[in-house]
């Protein structure tokens, strides 16, 4: 039926959802790791969108290196001041010329992060509080013409390299990222001393799941340490409901454990993030693609926000494997835990892993036997269609960290 | 009548106006040493103000070294782009923390700067087509009390150091200076296609007058070679009109002379500065403080913008002198020529310079001994209210460049 | 016996040894992310002792962000040049002044990182191929005394984070570690052709394991494509050799397998390193504390190279459970897979971890109970020597990377 | 006789040694300013050696902008340390491709940068105590064929510029001029403990000259006061020495005016320079071609230092007027004070000035009309040669500043 190398198999380990310790982290929008994605994921759109618009094809590029410098900032009940600028430096290559003509790569870079920065920091003045500079070489000179207008040719792997991806999330994991979205979209824009720097982790022991949350205010709208009190209290509250309506387990939260009232050492910033004062930031440092971070499954240490959509395997298999894995849970039923595991070889076509590993912890009383044509369907269906992760990245539908 | 040593003395030279050659040059806002120029400055006002409001002084700083790295552009008929980014690095040393507190002093200097260009050179898009950096050090911790709320009190000269200052301008200096400011005033608010990268040199040999300007086109206002064409007339035509009613002298004007029209090499820009492609610039190598270079005249190597305007001799001087000749001239008829200078002698008063010394031609028929004493007595005077240099300076009245 | 949280368990899956499928990564010295590891340790190192040497503890510091840009080259067989530097940013916060003393950490930071580079990249000229920068803060002023001549008192943990450890080393793990190792040490020194960005990749399946090396060969060193195409066959064949002493399965070696003899697309370089041209690297990117990329086995994202060992949990708990797992497996008989994961509770002594969780995986034929007291044991006394990491790191005994 | 357009008139004024007041700087070699000039020249020469080595030709350049930002230091007796160390960027643009060609600019730019400083301040550790980097642009790609391996096409003018020179010195001017080249050579060579940033003011009231020097003193070799204040006074010796063998005028000379003992306030530095302690420094800001600041003569505001010596024509004719005054002065008699003005016109060959104009003062008794022919000869013979002044720069014959 296929000649894709498509291996499934059991798991030999119990559901993550089954052990008895479970850690999940994410690292919010405003977090300095994230930030630096984000930079280089909306520049990596950018770049992309600029080929396809003067080329009619994507170029050569990778810009999965931006660099952040904290800042040094005065919070000050009632708004406060960024005293040092944080220092964003974008890294990376792509292709300047082409044809003769020069493409604009440095201004389209630069112009990508200051938009990202004021949608989602929006209190981090761009220019004056942060500055953003870029040092982006010139790309080797090989171009893709694999992604084009026309569509739909299968590039070559551009590296020996593998991806992975896990579906569903379990209970933790869920309420981690809903948590974390909850917060930054509707609670934030509705709490405006709600900074986007929310780091979220998870811990579950058997039945219980601990949240503790830690969460930038911005002074602004924060009138002194009463009203910062009420501030992570409302926060408390509300995780607590969010994480309540995802789990029939015991939750626990805690936000901003590290405060001490006494001395006046609270979590309060002028701008919402950490970048502000201390806390530096690089790109592939935090969330994996599925946005998480999460010690009890394997992970891949490719940095997947930046990097060329089109070619980049180290890019693609992390995405496609997140994809794979979800779009089987959602169409095959009987599975309680699946690992989907993509290994390139070079120079082959991305569409060809060497190897597609899929293992599976059944549902009690499902056999993998009967369900297994499915998954494999669903796997070589996904693969033949490789190339709609290139354009759904593109189309920025796709979240990369 | 005075303990100020005051020497009054007649030039052993003809007046500029009557020498055989004469040479005049003025670098418009938008060309790159005058953009560091007008940076430096307008940093320097702003760091003033900060001190003003929030210490009630002006704190030590010195920022007049600004660094403008040239782009790269791809101008084309209609509007091209900028494809390498303008770099400008705000270089200096302030007083950052003051009685414990922190002061956001390169925030506030990346803020002036960022407004200065957007009112100086508006196509010029902060942040994508140029990026603006800091390397603000930590000042050296003496504090300047002297220029505070309670106004007044002289501060000792921080070098050995002179200014020096002339006046009437010539007819060639008048014209330099009035036709460059007359383009980048009212004629380019009629004339979106004239950007502010505007240079004017003037040659006078006996009472033949060439003026040359060079005056960058923005592209996306001029629609072809003919119109392009029309537009280097349109400047032509007007500069000869503001020249010619400036002088009965013969005047002839070229403008973008280094055209040539056949290879296409015209003058044409996306941002009206030649920043945009190749043009380096830094503080202190364009014009002097009266705005003019000019070799027939002896000249201080001084940089006056972003120097601090309380007690940096070679910024006060070099604004004083000029003052100082302009009211002498504007007040005591019969000077056909003057020059001042003053040299200061380190840890004396400022207002109490080593010598101020005036050389004069005058009038035919006047005798310089009638009209010293009026010369010594606003010279005098305007020595006695040397902090007035400061408060004007901090209030934007004096240009430096 | 003790009041530390200790759990220890059988782990639910197989050994990795035993797994079907086994992928292992190494990024040797010379690599762009392993560069700037290295270069993050080193300079944590010399500020550790800077800090004993003047303060007499260690004060405040992270410097776990160092940036590497790529240049570009033009390798030619008989040594070609680097045309565009390589830039490098050393990014961090650090305690700039103690009891009115100034403390040279930005000079120490550069030191460091060229003493680092001209001993592990002795190609890399420092000054011309390679820019080194700094962008070090003010650290936030708490300062940690903690570790200081007197030694001994445990901190507190500044964080809530993990680490997690293994061993023993699967055959494919210890392959792929000794490759490089044995590749950038003896075998290098007596081909000086080889540079030291070796990239190993071990790819088991069953008992076939394929070793892919990408080696970056120095041009200077290289005559022609005959004498390049010996080097590659060279190291093929130690590799070969150094792998079966390892293992009595089947294994297959590839080199340079990227190259293209025929378009003269070949891995050669004038420094030793792809930094050279076009790879740019950060710290925390690459290997993990033990030295290897590990997708069978959990991981944490934690950069530990550059961090503050004192009192960073993110550093400290990855190399302790690194050495826990080792010293237990060392000393205690019939342990086929041993995980250790360190979670920390912030503000609790870093030596009493909210819990220390070992995964055992049992030799055929032993009992778990059997053999749990002895790691019981191990483990807390490890734990209660929490101290003897951080020395060891400051005295460069530890590698991080 | 010649085409070209000499003009020789008498001066309209006295001879600057016969002035009432004069006034003469030099900045001395270690000046943050000299360091720039220094380093752009060096730059400048290496990127012209570069080229006449790879393509037998000069191709197009210019780096006249090394921006300079001041370090800070813990002088101490006996020796202290730079705490943030200098950095440097060196700006400009180059040729950087050619005939397919990489050109090794920017290592080429650094390694000169680095000679420089450790020849002419080997005190300042380059990589440690100062960073250098490059911001060196793609040059233009109109390449100048004109001065090759073939040599002596005379190129064309690349701008309206002009260029002065004066001869001879006067006293106060050899002096000045002569005290620091003592001071920083023979002087220093003897007596370690002086360092580099020597500057010298030289003002003559008539019979009157008082030089003033300021210099920095190297604490490793400065015991104490006692011994700092022995140094000082050397100098101060030494210079009058140097002063009184140059004149027959009364000499006063001061050293290090600004320290204040009781306060402990002087002159000691780690390296020899201010510019590790605050005083930043940039290209163009300091002396001009001659070596010399002289505001009682026209100067031009042209930075000499960094330009292409092939058809920068605000450096060539700075550097031919000069050569040229000083030329006629050596070879004609009764010379008191020749300025030669050199006035360019864009698109003519060099050699071919819009106006070559030479203001003479005779000595008493000699009669300008007697000598003219010998001094138009020899400017008539100095412009037909005016390549060799690029050969003797790129030779390193001619000192820029």
């Amino acid at each position: 039926m296929t000649e894709r190398n498509i291996s499934i198999e059991a798991a030999d380990r119990t559901a993550v959802e089954d052990q008895g310790v479970e850690i999940v982290e994410r690292k919010g929008l405003g977090h300095p790791d994230s930030i630096c994605d984000g930079i280089a994921e909306a520049v990596s759109r950018s770049l992309s969108q600029l080929y396809l618009d003067r080329v009619g094809r994507v170029l050569h590029y990778n810009t999965d290196e931006t660099q952040l410098v904290a800042g040094e900032s005065a919070p000050t009940y009632g708004g406060g001041e960024v005293v040092e600028p944080v220092y964003v430096l974008i890294v990376g290559r792509a292709t300047k010329e082409y044809d003769g003509e020069r493409l604009p790569v440095d201004a389209t870079a630069l112009s990508a992060a200051r938009d990202y920065l004021n949608e989602h920091i929006p209190e981090l003045d761009v220019g004056t509080d942060i500055v953003v500079d870029t040092r982006i070489g010139e790309g080797s000179g090989d171009l893709q013409d694999v992604f084009g207008e026309d569509g739909a040719e299968v590039p070559m792997s551009n590296d020996t390299s593998y991806g992975v991806g896990h579906a569903p999330l379990t209970e933790t994991e869920e309420i981690v990222l809903t948590v974390e979205e909850e917060l930054n979209g509707p609670y934030a824009a509705d709490h405006p001393e709600l900074g986007p720097d929310i780091k979220v982790m998870g811990k579950r022991e058997g039945d219980l799941i601990d949240i503790t949350v830690a969460a930038a205010m911005v002074d602004a709208y924060v009138e002194d340490l009463e009203d910062y009190d009420d501030a992570v209290e409302r926060v408390r509250a509300h995780v607590g409901d969010v994480a309540r309506g995802l789990t029939d387990r015991e939750v626990r939260v805690e936000v901003n454990t590290a405060d001490d009232y006494e001395s006046g050492s609270i979590y309060l910033t002028v701008t919402g993030t950490s970048a502000e004062m201390g806390d530096d930031g690089s790109v592939g440092r935090g969330n994996r693609a599925n946005g998480l971070i999460t010690p009890n499954r394997p992970m891949s240490m490719e940095a997947t926000s930046g990097k060329n959509p089109v070619n980049h395997i180290g890019k693609i298999y992390n995405l496609l494997s997140t994809d794979i894995a979800e779009s089987v849970v959602a169409d095959v039923d009987g599975i309680r835990d699946l690992q989907i595991r993509l290994l390139s070889q070079i120079g082959r076509p991305i569409d060809q892993p060497h190897v597609a590993d899929a293992k599976v912890v059944t549902e009690a009383g499902v056999d993998l036997a009967d369900i297994e044509p499915e998954i494999r369907s669903q796997i070589d269906d996904r693969l033949a269609n490789v190339t709609d992760i290139t354009r759904r990245v593109i189309d920025g539908e796709l979240s990369t960290f």
